[in-house]
């Protein structure tokens, strides 16, 4: 969907205002790309924004691989084009009264520049993403797309896991349906770990193949304009579970379906985690839930909000965030849940609503 | 393959000698994650490791999801797990009279928690770059396996190349191939472009279909140990080609060989750029030719030498780099081809072996 100038402007003023309240300073130089793409449109490679501080100093620089691009993606902005970006940008800032702010994933190699053209800049640490939080309607549309398009692909490959079906192939194999659906990419490297690396909750595809009773984790996610959806369903193959597989699988989906009903607007994400995390201590699992409850899902696979036992903030409607407990016995298997929700004063939407029992594949 | 300790301790020798004569302390911090893995084996996705001064005090940082791959991939090193892992590094170093050097890419957020540690610290600009730019045995084999595994692929995937297949689907089909020929992953985003497209260097693939005609450039590799291999091919579909079609992938190609030479140990980096440079400037074709002729490749798909027409160094044996001029009509269509090669005393060693010629398909 084409997100109009308009937009982009709107929020860049949102930003500003920020910026100008929490930091005493309206000026900005933006370097993290998914918030240049979110603040400008512009969603090439290599790329500086400048915010104000009025919205007439805005600027946008990128190199000349990106002429037409920038200039049709960000059409209300005046364009630097230059080979050394960053140093073409700061050569156009003043010294003015205004302190300049910097965003805290700027490389200290860029430092010198900065200084040497506008003094020690103020660090700004998570200022756009805060604002990147809370989703506008075009935002969740896209989310939804994604969601959608994941959701069919994993039905789909959940009817092709075989006996002999290898991690890697299935990965790639769910990353093509992705495609063939209106996908534009992967949201991230798929997670396929069968038997004991079910039981690894960051694992690398690789050529083990599926045997009978493997517990499989596929976590997975298409993304859509720029958009990322993120979703886990485990699956049994072709036996039915063993008692501890459905006893593990039991815990985690009531964790699951718990911290789901939890997420609200105005709630402690701490609550949140908390839902999930004391029904697994409950069933003997609170070591073997080794990783927070959630994340926001948005330009990047993972961002603000982080849902966890030591999150401090609070739920706000229209945050679109992950809900995805665990548990993990260490060389037997493990399994994982995980739904994309839209936070709201009621109970969330979900865009990735499909089955969650422990299926038998093959 | 695995890699022994041994020659990770080397390497990080090697570093702390570099880092002394240059940088004046052999006390770095390193944080940029293919340095942390080259220099200690460690794969996963968080990771501080410390160097030195002594090889005693070498340490490396992660968090409770890696407590077993780090004993696995780095059982040399002492080992330090945290959820907060660079707080915790950087409170075991002590304000000795050793400066503590950081890389370029640390972000400016994390420099506060050095600065109140250990002071102000030194900035090291390419350093373990540098040294990773000349490759070992291991690594070339590595490389020469990734990229076995992708022109065996590509192929593959020439010979499906159809009227109507979409970019998309055609990007998704060649990384499944990758995983059924033994690759870990993809080693960047595909590229597949055709008609117009092809005119695009870095063209996201989309939804177009292949018709009759087109020019259609594909860029890909594959991954094989954290290994990237670098390959494209240009083709035209079900038709001979357009006489301006064969002309500029002939003029691409001659400059294509050309560099190929040029490229042994002791060369000047511009020279080879300009071996390519020069032809295409000849054929009228200078402003067509819009990025550098190529970059080295190893634990990441760009990394030292750039070889381009500003690049200020000299090309040393074991170099791994790919050689890939380009030329692009705007709305017509480009040609680009790319092999990766391993710099020599001699001739260069092409990894991407495979014929070059425009190649009708479909």
């Amino acid at each position: 969907m084409a997100i109009d100038a308009e937009r982009h402007r709107e929020r860049r003023d949102r930003v500003r205002a920020l910026a100008a309240s929490s930091l005493g300073t309206g000026r900005l130089l933006v370097t993290h790309l998914p918030n240049v793409r979110y603040l400008s449109g512009f969603s090439g490679s290599n790329a500086v924004l400048v915010l104000g501080p009025d919205a007439e100093a805005d600027l946008i620089g990128t190199d000349g691989r990106y002429v037409d691009q920038v200039a049709q993606e960000a059409p209300d902005l005046p364009v630097l084009i230059d080979r050394d970006t960053l140093g073409a940008v700061i050569s156009r800032l003043t010294r003015s009264g205004v302190p300049t702010a910097v965003e805290a994933s700027l490389p200290v190699g860029d430092l010198p520049i900065v200084r040497d053209s506008v003094g020690d800049p103020v660090v700004a640490a998570g200022l756009v993403e805060q604002v990147r939080a809370v989703k506008d309607r075009d935002e969740i549309e896209d989310l939804a797309a994604a969601c959608a398009i994941t959701r069919e692909a994993l039905a789909i490959l959940s009817g092709e896991m075989r006996v002999g079906a290898t991690e890697v192939g299935l990965a790639r194999r769910i990353e093509q349906l992705f495609g063939d659906l209106g996908a534009e990419d992967r949201a991230f490297d798929t997670i396929v770990g069968s038997g004991p690396h079910s039981a690894i909750p960051h694992h690398q595809p690789g050529r083990r193949a599926l045997q009978q009773g493997d517990l499989v984790v596929v976590d997975c996610g298409a993304r859509v304009n720029g958009y990322h959806a993120d979703m886990t369903r485990t699956f049994v193959v072709a036996r039915e579970p063993d008692a501890w597989q459905r006893d593990l699988h039991d815990a985690v989906q009531e964790a699951q379906q718990a911290a789901t009903g939890a997420y609200r607007a105005g709630t402690p994400a701490r609550d949140i985690d908390d839902a999930a995390r004391s029904l697994l201590v409950g069933a003997g699992l609170g070591d073997r839930f080794t990783h927070g409850l959630g994340h926001g899902v948005g330009l990047e696979i993972h961002e603000a909000p982080m849902v966890g036992a030591r999150s401090t903030g609070t739920l706000v409607a229209d945050m679109v965030i992950t809900v995805e407990p665990g548990a993990y016995l260490p060389g037997r298997g493990g399994v994982r849940i995980e739904d994309t929700l839209v936070v709201s004063d009621a109970a969330p939407r979900i865009l990735t609503e499909a089955p969650r029992g422990l299926r038998v594949v093959g």
